[in-house]
């Protein structure tokens, strides 16, 4: 296979959800944790995280580690997606890394009925690689004390230090050494907040940096070791759209999913990966891109930065200060290059679908042919481009697909979501692509 | 602590600056050094760097390194900052590594009088690790020369090959082997005209390019460390606004200082990093972030590129092109998205006593509310926004009263200038909070 | 020298051109091949690569292996830039890799007469360092074979994973030991379409990532290795501008080459990082810098973005939406600020003459000064600028005189191009200066 093989079920993690363990003075202090276990669907996370560290009170922490146990052992079975409890560490705190372990033991103790609904555990504040495997070196003498296989609990980290920042990246070189488990390595979670600390930064405002070189070297760590990066939280509930392009960016860079803090957030970021349900046409409005409004075929613009008029065999085009005079064939080059379309799940079904005919006929690459007519104050113009695919794109766009199917095979309660998206025939279709 | 340990006095280093150490054709060759070392309060650097490199001509070097000796002999007692000589050192050339030894020999010779006020020496032109060492092994030679203790002279470097920007990410891993003395190793400083002569790189005016990655790369290598990032020269004297955008960007990476080339680039970089003396707010002027006037508590956009207007129920909002109709209430909503506040170090000081009361309290978080009237176009509008504190944001936002505490204990000279800027009352209760 | 050596003749590669190897259906199958080894001047690149891998359908590598050997065999030895064919190779398959091993033995087998216009070989799809490394060692075994000398063929590698991306900042450490011979190690090359696979990214419109880290991260390590960075290819072969553009991009981070697809793309990439022939004004237009049109060494602004007119003492300057009115000197500063000059060939030759003179004449930083002429809605103001430069930025600044030479004492076959662009009397004090 092509890509380095990630060593567990999971290809793609798209929301990483936090509930805080034990709260004073509720009747139930488990009350969060009994709501997020009954999740469903769309609003249930591909990674549910019983949070014992940050969302949860010093004082609260070791009530609850019980309530974790008490709460997974009842409803753990039913619910969709995997669960790994964040648990306290810190490099700096033998103490902390001591009661790591006693809330492990506490939670793993198959006494309490909750170890076969637990995936593993998120360990927060890494240092370096020595400082990981002390964590990987308690989940392995958990699993002894337990009779569990040895590397059966996957094991997370919160990259929130330059230390591990930079440890990251030689992760490669110590799985499969003989005196650790590492291969149960899962997910690389950036966690901002405490990164911002730790490196000292300071804005204006106290708003969190962008640290895009950090998601970067998460990704790229997460490539090289077979793992899967998640950015930390969005802190601003309210903002959805802000929410979605830090999705789109993430994307980008190959961050594979995203922090939730509310099911709402967990809505977003498990359909934000997903294609859209119907294509749509972008255009490039002075350096914005806005959509265009489909209409019977015809991509109308609708804003005030883009204008077009028509002067016998010339066209005058505006862009924001910028007016270009142009023949008929040079205004189709303009708009090309100012326009871009996002396919639907459908197109690109179709487009794999297209390709592998191609390939099966012995053709290494084709050109895929995208066309529509685009409407500019009124003047209409037909507009039409080609892309070559071959092996590489085809494999490069592909990512979508595997995703979709990912999705499909491990979260049977989102079918009836998926279905009522895309329509059971193109669901239908994409499971069976590329296979 | 939840910082790895710096292991310099110094958790913070505004300011590096660098004055050439014997010039020709004046009647007395080390006039430069003996300006400035006298300079005091906010002209005077956190870091003084005699400089027997770039700004001395190679044939003055000699002569350099005896005007360091005698001059700071002289003064280096009533120096307010520390005091880091620039000798000579290229990674290819023997020849300029052992000119270098000898001009630590010089410098630190007890005979002359100036150890006792050398802090350490600045390595330029470093390549990877086994050069630094190369360094180090000199310096431990001249301490053991002189009686001095082993690692009491510090060493700092300047990062300006690709070879040291990914060698200093391995620093964390050879400080503390039996064989060197690493734990020297104070500063880490980008020399941007250097790298971009080793990394080839063109642009077409001459211009440096941003070198973000590097700067990047210099921060967490400065994190995982235990060192301080220091930012290159900005060489445009004249453009104190670029001076300070330069600034505002290196802090939310995590680059701690900057170079300065003249006493007043010095004032704007030992200001730079202080909270402001008073709080204001910014709105986002179609993808510009500009200042409110504040008037007797409401806030007065002035600019053209933000219109309001009120019609009956409805607001009609339009930055740059965009017109939106709203209610009163997505009015609020949208202002408050656009606008953000820079607080005070007054301010600072409040919200943190504020969370350290509520955490005595019991409460593990809190929603600090920030509330104002804008004003645009004569119409007023008021707006209100929460933010939730947890020990993590707490401990971010630490970090500007961090380093007013850092700069008040080592800066005596600075007092009177801070207690101008901020009053007693402030700086007093700045010094207090988070101990 | 101050820079790391690189081990290869060419210090600089501007072009590494593409070519299938082997096409069914046509008469003779090597067609492409001999077509693009009789490109000379302009249209030849750098570095051309005979590309046995994605380029060439699976089922007709074998015969495309073959054919490099014919065709270079052949018509080879007038081949003006250097020749690099690409074969198969996968980190995750052996069958591949052994697939890779039969081709170069085929190819260089000396009974085919081409080997000793092969220069080396281009090896995809690598992974970590001991994956290299297996690459490496087929290459001995062939030298070996062939009674070649141990070294002598350059390897290449596609940069396609983050894995390969990780790794190659260690190549420093790993090449010059005993048992490899990594000495041989030439261009680094990105291959963004595989690495975006390879990192799971998703963009909306399926455009490829812009991947800014991986290019500065193979920078970097063609810095530290003393090897050569190059850029990956560049789809759209119509947009000449967005080529231009992402080549200007990449001079910026130090990536020195660019791959091409077509010898239009050829010719653009040979010229891109050459120094223009005529210097030219640059303003700052609300954020986007335009060219001024120079007219008897006046620069007319010719846009509508930006606004001058004299009142009385006064000027009003408006820029995009902000106007500022200002004295005549600060009219000055402001338009400083706003312009930049691209220098030409001439120009550069100019003030690297006039820095060496200065430097005999035992100044080790002198000012050169910037004036002319800047004209704004028929208001005519008089600017100059000046800028330090010292032995730093001397070397800096260097850099495209470096190329100029390099080109010119590898390329005699563009010999008439560039006296056609700059004139025999530049081009001869080009290759004077600095030596």
């Amino acid at each position: 296979m092509s890509v380095d093989k990630r060593l567990h079920e999971r290809k793609f993690v798209r929301t990483f959800f936090t509930t805080p363990t034990a709260e004073q003075g509720e009747d139930d202090s488990a009350k969060k944790l009994r709501s997020a276990i009954g999740l469903r669907g769309m609003q249930a996370p591909d990674v549910w995280v019983p949070d014992n560290e940050d969302a949860t009170a010093p004082n609260m922490r070791d009530e609850g580690a019980e309530n974790i146990a008490d709460v997974v052992a009842e409803d753990g079975e039913e619910f969709p997606g995997e669960i790994h409890p964040r648990v306290v560490w810190h490099r700096d705190s033998p103490q902390t890394r001591y009661k790591c372990f006693q809330h492990m033991l506490e939670i793993a103790d198959p006494k309490n009925g909750a170890v076969e609904n637990i995936d593993g555990f998120v360990i927060p504040e890494v240092g370096d690689l020595d400082d990981w495997k002390k964590a990987d070196e308690f989940m392995t003498i958990v699993e002894n004390e337990y009779g569990l296989e040895e590397g059966s609990l996957a094991m997370s980290v919160i990259i929130e230090s330059g230390t591990a920042e930079l440890e990251m990246g030689r992760l490669r070189d110590e799985i499969g050494k003989p005196s650790n488990n590492l291969e149960r390595m899962f997910l690389l979670v950036d966690g901002e907040v405490d990164y911002t600390k730790d490196m000292r930064a300071i804005t204006p405002t106290g708003a969190l940096p962008e640290w895009k070189e950090l998601r970067h070297n998460t990704s790229r760590a997460a490539s090289a070791a077979g793992l899967i990066a998640v950015d930390g939280p969005f802190d601003d509930i309210r903002d959805v759209a802000g929410y979605r392009q830090r999705m789109t960016e993430n994307q980008a860079m190959g961050q594979l999913g995203i922090w939730s803090l509310t099911p709402g957030q967990v809505v977003e970021a498990n359909k934000a990966p997903l294609p859209p349900e119907k294509g749509y046409w972008l255009i490039d409005e002075d350096g914005e891109e806005v959509e265009l409004a489909a209409e019977d075929g015809v991509q109308q613009y609708v804003g005030d930065k883009i204008s077009l008029e028509a002067d016998g065999d010339e066209y005058h085009l505006t862009v924001g200060n910028d007016t270009h005079v142009l023949s008929h064939e040079e205004l189709q080059t303009e708009l090309v290059d100012l326009t871009a379309y996002v396919p639907s799940l459908d197109d690109i079904v179709d487009s794999m679908e297209e390709f592998e005919a191609a390939k099966e006929a012995g053709k290494g690459a084709i050109a895929m042919t995208r066309a529509t007519t685009v409407s500019i104050d009124g003047v209409e113009v037909d507009i039409s481009s080609d892309r070559m695919w071959d092996e590489a794109t085809y494999q490069a766009l592909q990512t979508p697909i595997t995703l979709f199917q990912d999705v499909y095979d491990n979260r049977p309660d989102q079918h009836d979501d998926l279905a009522e998206l895309y329509g059971e025939d193109v669901v239908n279709r994409a499971n069976e692509v590329g296979n």
